[in-house]
């Protein structure tokens, strides 16, 4: 029905008869003749309509209104001088309307497709295909789809097989928030949508498929965040025979390779491998953006015998931590600019935030503002102002407390500041973080749980902590972090039944459970189970850093709200009683609905 | 971990140092040395290992046995002259092993991998990952992968999207059959899982996506039949502004494309296009095996004065039908075979199976051997054998019912025959079923039943029957059949509201229902919708066939059985009531269970 796209023409198809499609981006009469801009897919063509030329076709275009959908016939010409549209791809030329057929009406859209108006999400999604029809909307999509096509490429051309796992699947520990599906054939039972195929992979490795990939779903029913869905896409890769390092090296080629292709912008390799214990250390958090050039650092050993005890108690205490972050040119704050990081680190816990400011640090103590410099003696201050190199005009902020909550609030606060003031370079700034604990103690249920999951494997070398001491056992883990998000975490997996049931029994899952949920892993990795790892990569957000957006819901074709519901068809819905009935479920009544 | 693959391994290799990681196939002990046969993905390969050359791989390879996993550094040398083995790829070289390291034992697998012998499926399904080890059941999921690439391309080439669509949405009318997924944010409401992506295809193509496809997993909740699974994978294709014709063209080009690239096999350009109703009258259904050179032959108007009622009613009553199907050769099929026959034509509905054998055609009536001649005046029976074709040796079945069995049963009939009798021609036979119907009165509720679905386009010629004769009206679908399965389906789909809503009237689906459930593409149609279709194909099926495979089971990585259950996983399984308490949900006891 057509013969070039609106978007693709040029002075290369000058006197050329051409056939167009698309919708009526806008109409302007002028000059007795009729303008309208169509558009399609590529972008947008001037099409001009002469009552001299075809009279036919400009009675017509009389007709036409926004969004109608238009099939066109003509002649490509060059703008009349003067009239050329710079901004334009096909800014130079106009197609001379011959025929003009009206494929379809449009009642005036919800929101203009053509201007830049804000409009509110909601709406937004309601009317997806409307939405959808902003270039801007559209190219997202357009990169998402090349992001996933360069991904799937770099992975088909080094013998990755892409082979899909099932959706409906079993019910695994973390089942809290495993997506229910009842079963019609087996009623009372259920299935699990997958949070991920995780273990499903595992046995591929298991069966010889050497090396895995799949680009794939995944669910989770948890309390939506800003940035989760119920469910997103995952790029999941395992491979068999190969150490931590390869499949890292092989990540960042891949990495370099998308980055390459897609966005023209190198990448430089080998990654900064951080870990864990540094990225703690030195920022705070596991996920550090390295193009904020702040750093947290530790005066904890230099407050343990100071009278200040909100200083003193953490920096004696085995899981307290004291540490500084210096934010430059920061002295100029105000006030009121304090107060409200005072609050923003609130939220992590924090229960103050201290600050001195540096006036003119050879004036010693006189040289400084801070309400808390009464508490310090001559020799910490200064000992603690030359470690954290603080110069004229900056400010000093502390944390002290548990040393989880001082990372926490210290962490958001550098990233918080290095936003606030400008800080952040320019750029990608790519990390792998890398020794990992496999375990972390949880206070609330008194017991060891896995850092990343139960099937990670121990270092060689720590494998004897395992028993001895839990919490200094490290892991073959791995996560890439880029700009401060985590894009992508994996690790070399347990291939050995006994280490994988000693790691049940220490997560507290005993041998009758951990038979009844992996047994089938359990006998898997006894019957000739390969050395093997993987990775995970979220597509959802590594689309959304990659094309700049603010949030995973724009990379989406079809998101769903904060409250997991989709206001284009309505899901979730009612379903008929019959239909439960069948199924052997039925919906219980809130007690507060009873009538 | 390896420098080579086991199979790749030739005579281009010798001399060379290699490490190679993999599974023992099988161990033989064999005049002071041991030979193994490693295997890993891409094939086997010989080891030796010497107790003069290497004592220390020696004694180790004396511990190994079959599945446990290797790593081995040798040299590749040739094997001595007359040992080679012509029936592997890499039978002419072998491996003199100088270390052997154990990445992992094995206990003795539930069914050898590296014998032929038969294993039920179940034993199977539940130990997929020793299935997938023998190089047959991997070598279908290498072709399944191959196969979805080499459609990614062709379609990426061409400018299709990749976009992929939501598995959490709405239920629909065919809601019978939808998978229901409980939602905890909204308790009491639910999801379903797709059936097909067909509205959100439906609805990009309102966004001006212009060209999408995708490859998705689909969902349907029915009885199991022999080559059905809950959930299976289709590559589903949608586009803009282009007519039936020209989307048929572009699939054949892709189908061309996949064999000769997957299969190295050509199929001609452009397949046959038969209308529905002649596939009917001459094969029964809908989806003819074109290599069984076997047709069904309209006798009805020879016998409508005949005095055999059992043929007359059938040739006189509207919907009846009475058809012939001739056997070459048949004549000498025994009364044990012919039985046979007849019970299997019962299972369709049939209640006989009349035949005529023709011994000497020449001799009229007495050169025939049926029950039936003696109700069949001369001329009908000159007039019908001529008509048929019949020759001596032959036998001619009969058909006489309403149409809907006939067709059914003679359909089915004829594959049979085709089979048991070796008639079946090799090679592939793609062809377009056209011109379907747009409706099907369905007897059990008495109303119009889409024979496609409800959002198929009627021929614009026969748009004015939607009111004067529904059963009349041709829709623009197409459906693509390879050797006798429906391997995709398809569409130009309606683009106008009013025409989306007369349908959805008669098929009985009120304003106030379609505005319900299908609110959302009303509205959409009206904002602008371009003529747009598409297809989708079942690519299980279609790796079955392209495979050779016997059943779909046998092209899923991991499939479920013909109750929908998973031997691997044990899925599905109990959830914890307070699991089910949080969804809003509770499960009934069944009336026979009550305690």
């Amino acid at each position: 029905m057509r013969s070039h796209y609106c978007g693709e023409l040029s002075e290369d198809h000058l006197e050329q008869s051409v056939t167009l499609c698309g919708w009526v981006n806008r109409r302007r009469d002028h000059g007795g003749v009729i303008f309208i801009d169509l558009r399609d897919r590529e972008g947008l063509i001037q099409l001009v309509f002469d009552p001299e030329y075809s009279p036919e076709s400009f009675r017509h275009a009389e007709q036409i209104r926004s969004e109608y959908v238009l099939q066109v016939k003509g002649r490509v010409q060059h703008r009349p001088e003067g009239t050329e549209n710079p901004d334009l791809k096909t800014g130079q030329v106009e197609v001379l309307g011959q025929e003009l057929i009206l494929l379809n009406a449009s009642e005036t859209p919800p929101f203009p497709v053509d201007e830049k108006l804000e409009v509110g999400e909601d709406i937004r999604l309601r009317y997806r295909y409307i939405d959808l029809r902003r270039p801007e909307s559209l190219q997202r999509l357009r990169l998402r789809s090349a992001i996933i096509r360069q991904l799937r490429k770099f992975l088909d051309e080094r013998g990755f097989l892409d082979i899909d796992t099932p959706i409906l699947t079993q019910s695994t520990p973390e089942g809290a928030r495993d997506f229910l599906v009842p079963s019609r054939t087996h009623p009372g039972q259920f299935f699990a949508l997958p949070q991920s195929p995780q273990l499903f992979k595992q046995l591929l490795m298991v069966a010889g498929v050497d090396r895995y990939y799949q680009v794939v779903r995944c669910f989770r029913d948890e309390d939506l965040r800003a940035d989760r869905q119920p469910e997103f896409t995952q790029l999941d890769i395992e491979a068999s025979f190969l150490h931590e390092e390869a499949l890292m090296a092989l990540m960042e080629e891949m990495f370099k390779e998308l980055f390459a292709t897609v966005l023209e912008t190198p990448l430089h390799t080998p990654f900064i491998r951080m870990p864990y214990a540094e990225a703690l250390a030195c920022f705070g958090l596991d996920k550090p953006d390295l193009r904020i050039p702040l750093r947290l650092v530790e005066v904890g050993d230099l407050m343990k015998t100071v009278d200040f005890k909100v200083f003193a108690q953490p920096a004696q205490n085995r899981d307290g931590r004291v540490a500084a972050l210096r934010l430059p040119g920061g002295g100029k704050l105000s006030r009121k600019e304090i107060e409200d990081y005072t609050q923003f680190v609130a939220i992590y816990g924090a229960k103050g935030l201290a600050y001195i400011k540096v006036i003119e640090r050879s004036r010693g103590r006189e040289g400084l503002q801070s309400p808390i410099l009464k508490f310090l003696p001559d020799e910490v201050i200064g000992a603690m102002l030359e470690r954290i190199g603080a110069e004229n005009g900056d400010i000093v902020f502390f944390g002290a407390d548990k040393a989880s909550i001082v990372n926490e609030s210290l962490g958001a606060l550098r990233v918080k500041l290095g936003h606030d003031h400008g800080l952040v370079e320019h750029g990608w700034s790519p990390l792998w973080i890398i020794d990992f604990p496999m375990f972390e103690w949880n206070e609330d249920d008194d017991r060891w749980h896995a850092l990343h999951h139960p099937f990670t494997a121990p270092k060689e070398e720590d494998l004897s902590l395992l028993e001895q001491n839990p919490g200094a056992c490290r892991s073959r883990a791995y996560d890439l972090v880029l700009n401060g998000t985590e894009v992508g975490g994996g690790s070399i997996r347990i291939s050995q039944a006994q280490v994988q049931s000693q790691v049940f029994r220490l997560l507290g899952i005993g041998d009758e459970e951990a038979q009844d949920k992996f047994g089938f892993l359990l006998d898997a990795l006894k019957y000739g189970c390969p050395p093997h790892g993987g990775i995970a990569f979220g597509l959802d957000r590594l689309v959304m850093l990659m094309t700049g957006s603010a949030s995973i819901r724009e990379v989406i074709p079809f998101p769903k709200t904060q409250t997991a519901a989709c206001p284009l068809t309505g899901a979730p819905g009612q379903v008929a009683e019959a239909q439960l009935r069948e199924l052997g479920i039925g919906v219980r009544r809130p007690p507060s609905d009873k009538t």
